[in-house]
């Protein structure tokens, strides 16, 4: 076998992150599809179709981080990556747990009735995905801004759950009738918003690879460079 | 400065995580206590003591792994344990974060009478840390059989889940004015659950790191060593 170039060996690393975040993408999209349209089949889709790939392209690319360290022992900014794709790999398949989560809860509530609320939950599934897409194309092209912009919206999508928490906590209270329905969709919320953090992680984790800054732990509001950074890597 | 060893810096490396798995420990346990006893010094401890101390500690323990593979470039199974030392001080630290949202979701309920079912919650935390112990523990013995018992546990702790959600759903359909109070209660579980499954990602990579095979995904019931493990590494 022909000994591949570095730096093509990282472009396919970047490859199958970018593959891996639009099967998630797909996902989180069709798992809430299921539960508004109350499609067995497509939260189906979810679990024996779309996470076993997601499941196995993670599996894919610690093998090919690890094979990269070691074989080609990459310095400062490369080895950022290669450590953070080792990183981004397992939010995403996280977030393919959730996408389930989500599927599962489908099915779980198609066997009650309809209850109205549903209307900011696309909403916020939508801004969720938006947010991993951010945090994906400012991985393809290096753009610490669009990453920076990924952080600033995982405030937004926190407040979306807290309306959502309160309303449904409201329904279930006037009508007990509701308790187990509504729980359902409190359920898909805290997987939205989880699936939102998992964005943010992946987001901070581009802003390290890039600039050698840690931004977690919120260093973003008062960032220690001297403390979160890897001097010399 | 004098040149460390690389066999000190690996010791180094697993003391901080042990470390750092202990503080985990002491912030589920007082976290679920702060519930427990309605103690709201107990709560904050966890949010403002404990937690930056766990949050520092993942920062830093990635910065000894990436300083380890830039400047020591370790090979198979030295590589591998650097490379799972980001995965467990990434899990660590979300156990960290599970058990604030334990001590603030004692918090909210502190402004609420008392309610009944807190029985199994306790258990539910004992099981989980007990996991999170097993699982720092094979790390330190590299002990591969104490690591495979941390993810059988895993499912008396959803089963645990499972009961005190259906009690807790019973009670709130029956009284309407418990809806809020329960829904802390299904809350904490839920978290529970979660730091039961991070103890179980920390054991799978114990695994990984021991032996160099994959056991995440279910791979552990039909293991498939010549796709999922690194050869070479």
């Amino acid at each position: 076998m022909v000994r591949k170039h570095f730096s093509e060996e990282l472009d396919e690393l970047r490859e199958r992150l970018i593959y891996m975040g639009g099967l998630v993408e797909t996902a989180v999209h069709r798992s809430l599809q299921s539960v508004l349209q109350r499609d067995l089949e497509l939260a189906d889709s979810v679990e024996k179709e779309i996470e076993p790939e997601i499941n196995r392209l993670e599996v894919e690319i610690d093998d090919r981080a690890l094979r990269l360290m070691a074989l080609q022992q990459p310095l400062a900014v490369d080895l950022r990556f290669v450590a953070m794709a080792l990183k981004i790999g397992n939010d995403l398949e996280r977030m393919g747990d959730l996408a389930v989560n989500i599927a599962q809860g489908a099915e779980r509530m198609m066997r009650q009735p309809l209850s109205a609320p549903l209307v900011d939950l696309p909403l916020m599934a939508e801004r969720a995905n938006a947010m991993l897409r951010s945090a994906l194309d400012s991985l393809v092209s290096r753009n610490v801004e669009l990453a920076r912009r990924v952080l600033e919206s995982d405030d937004e999508v926190d407040a979306m759950r807290d309306l959502i928490y309160r309303e449904l906590i409201r329904h279930m209270a006037s009508d007990p009738s509701r308790v187990e329905r509504n729980l359902g969709l409190i359920f898909i919320a805290r997987n939205l918003e989880r699936i939102a953090d998992h964005a943010t992680n992946i987001a901070e984790d581009v802003i390290f690879w890039i600039q050698g800054v840690d931004v977690r732990h919120h260093f973003h509001d008062n960032p220690l460079p001297h403390e979160a950074a890897t001097p010399g890597l």
